[in-house]
């Protein structure tokens, strides 16, 4: 729009026209206020109804809530008005006419249930707090792009349809492609390890993945962002080293650039950037302090995956992000490579935020022979990923890399109960639409 | 890898560990060179046969092309050498030998066809003129995503699996989602204005869209990437300004950030950042000079659609990016405005390349009332949009927003003749793998 002024620009002694929401109407008989709500922030708009035109105070004050409104006029300071200025109108517009019913209160005044708000994401998206998520969502993006950039990553995009799961056939969205079966995604794994073998060498995608899991959890989504890194001559450890800087750097963008946004969600205060170096604990070490919690049932042995309830005993513990290296390579993936010097040791890593997992990588295996053979140990046919494999035997250096979670990565950073928060169309077991 | 040193990092006077690609091995006798190549260029590496350990000389020699090595030694300037500095090394050592028989010559001196080289993308990628393509389309979504931030708009994620189409149900491809039918989403297009609605106001998003078209032609894809605006309180002259500020942005970043990526595609001339403002042509203007050139057999009237010849006479004829805007309101979709003055011309315009369209775009139709007639002169239910119609109820604003074609634009500055060059992965009609 042409001379629109945002409300936070709006200036005293400036004459200004403002656009956006009706968010309040506050008539104190001979007074009234109309709070104006734009992207920025709020303005007071005053009608006097004695001094000012019958019309402009009836155009004003009859609009209902959630309209959406023009108006010009002077701004001055109001020291009682919630942002300190105010508008006299000289002209107001109505240009989109609100229903009275509002299935939702963006004003926030009437609490709502999770699934309305998510029907009606655009009302939801008017309350200040909501919009901080996905705008604080969006910082947290930008800063890890930057963060890769800065670390000699080459953002690529690889396709979303795919011939073949990385995993095999589970938890795979079938799709028919032509008249052909193909499915989405589950993770790029694949093409990024490709990518590693190319000249790109260290590549890095922000993008969505499908899982057709069965999970309907308050931490569990069918479609989700996926941070991926993946670096030629890389170890387990600068994989590590890369997921660190990256969380890290995405902490303290938010605490530079979001603080208004911090503010609205309450968050302000208790806001931290992690210090110092993640500690990086052993499985071992792992499943010996979840036991010392007592909060299991059943003692863990090695070998046994962690069960929810054991990682929140050890996040507990542990107080900060931290990683657990050293797994027992018979519960890693065939691809994540073992270690050197004892095989029963994969160099897979798990980065753990307190609440949860937001972090799985480790070094892959790179040399043909053993992958065939993680192949075939896995009951998978090997032929059908040669597209894949037989890459590895033109010169595939060694190479590690990770998948972050990107809602999770926003739901800890943020406090959020539940996933869907994070993004703006959910998509889980129930919920195909909006 | 620890203590590595990037051959472009490699000074001399310096001892220092390289690691990459034998690039080439070119033996004289006494002494032979291997060229060792890396992400960010190449390095001489010099055996002086009689004067070496005969090993360390075997190992360097013997290795097969493309295996992956790493080298020790001390740096020295050498005129003669490509890189202007050659190292001669103490070790090398082989850490993954490539087979003699490569599908595809990374060197290029054998042409390969597209097929062949999509096929092995991790090959194809170790040409330099092939890294340059992807480093710039890296740089493209970079400085896009820079601007739309400096024009106000937070970027989203909408999601790709869907309950309905944008435009109906033809050229979809249908999704088993738990037993329910879905799709995967053609477009952004529903979402985004959804959230033009909400407080963010202004939304972009880099992502990817998927159209099950029969076309297979040197211009389309079946996954591709769409780079989205949308905006509250913005006509379709304020969405153009936006699409010509993101594409000069994106020409004058890679004019100041990849001038060796532009080298190594022989572009370091001829690249050029579009100056001045891209012409506004009309419709009725745009059939007249496509007429006026007589490169049809029969003249345009006033209605019909630009054929592709007639884009590309038109494109020549004016010889640089353009739009194309009053359209007839009848040949634009359904929830494209039309002009408040004029019914019979829409809001909705195209930006144009010399060679093909490179954006569409328009005005919204945000008044309830003729946006379900829209639907319903379509012949579509508009019970079926629930989702989306019913938020026009609460106070929708007028606005605007594009689709940017983000392989046509790779394609287009790079003047490349395949959109696949621009795709690590490309999916089409034929090609599901890799």
């Amino acid at each position: 729009m042409q001379n629109r002024t945002y409300t936070a620009d709006a200036e005293p002694g400036e004459t200004v026209t403002v656009a956006g929401w009706v968010h309040e109407i506050r008539d104190l008989g001979g007074i009234a206020f109309l709070i104006l709500r734009d992207t920025t922030g709020k303005i007071q708009i005053k009608f006097e109804k004695d001094e000012m035109d019958d019309e402009l105070v009836e155009t004003g004050l009859n609009a209902a809530r959630e309209s959406v409104i023009t108006a010009t006029g002077a701004v001055d300071e109001e020291p009682r008005a919630p942002t300190g200025v105010e508008l006299t109108p000289d002209s107001v517009e109505v240009i989109a006419e609100a229903d009275t019913e509002l299935p939702l209160d963006p004003s926030g005044k009437v609490d709502a249930e999770i699934s309305t708000r998510l029907d009606n994401r655009t009302l939801d998206l008017r309350k200040e707090e909501v919009q901080a998520i996905f705008e604080i969502r969006a910082e947290i993006q930008r800063a890890a792009r930057e963060t890769f950039r800065d670390l000699m990553c080459t953002e690529i995009t690889t396709p979303k349809i795919v011939a073949t799961g990385t995993e095999g056939g589970t938890e795979l969205f079938p799709i028919t492609y032509f008249g052909e079966e193909a499915f989405m995604n589950q993770s790029p794994q694949l093409f990024k390890q490709l990518m590693a073998g190319s000249n790109l060498e260290r590549v890095f995608e922000i993008g969505p993945i499908f899982r057709a899991e069965e999970h309907n959890t308050p931490r569990h989504l069918n479609e989700a962002t996926s941070i991926d890194f993946e670096g030629a001559f890389c170890d387990h450890h600068e994989a590590m080293d890369v997921a660190e800087a990256v969380v890290k750097s995405v902490y303290e963008a938010v605490d530079e650039n979001c603080q208004s946004e911090l503010e609205a969600l309450g968050l302000a205060e208790e806001f931290e950037v992690p210090e110092g170096d993640f500690p990086r604990l052993s499985y071992e070490e792992a499943i010996e302090r979840i036991n010392a919690t007592g909060e299991l049932d059943e003692q863990l042995v090695w070998g046994d995956d962690l069960p929810t309830e054991g990682e929140h005993a050890l996040g507990q513990d542990v107080g900060e992000h931290y990683f657990i290296t050293d797994w027992p390579a018979e519960i890693k993936p065939f691809y994540i490579m073992d270690q050197e010097d004892d095989e029963q040791l994969s160099t897979g890593f798990d980065m753990m935020h307190p609440r949860m997992e937001l972090v799985s990588g480790g070094q892959r295996e790179h040399r043909y022979d053993n992958l065939i053979e993680g192949f075939e140990a896995q009951g998978l046919n090997p032929e059908d990923f040669d597209y894949y494999t037989k890459m590895f035997k033109y010169g595939m250096p060694p190479h590690a890399g990770f998948g972050l979670g990107g809602e999770r990565l926003v739901m800890t950073l943020l406090g959020l109960d539940n996933i869907r928060e994070a993004v703006l169309f959910p998509r889980d077991r129930q919920r195909l639409s909006p």
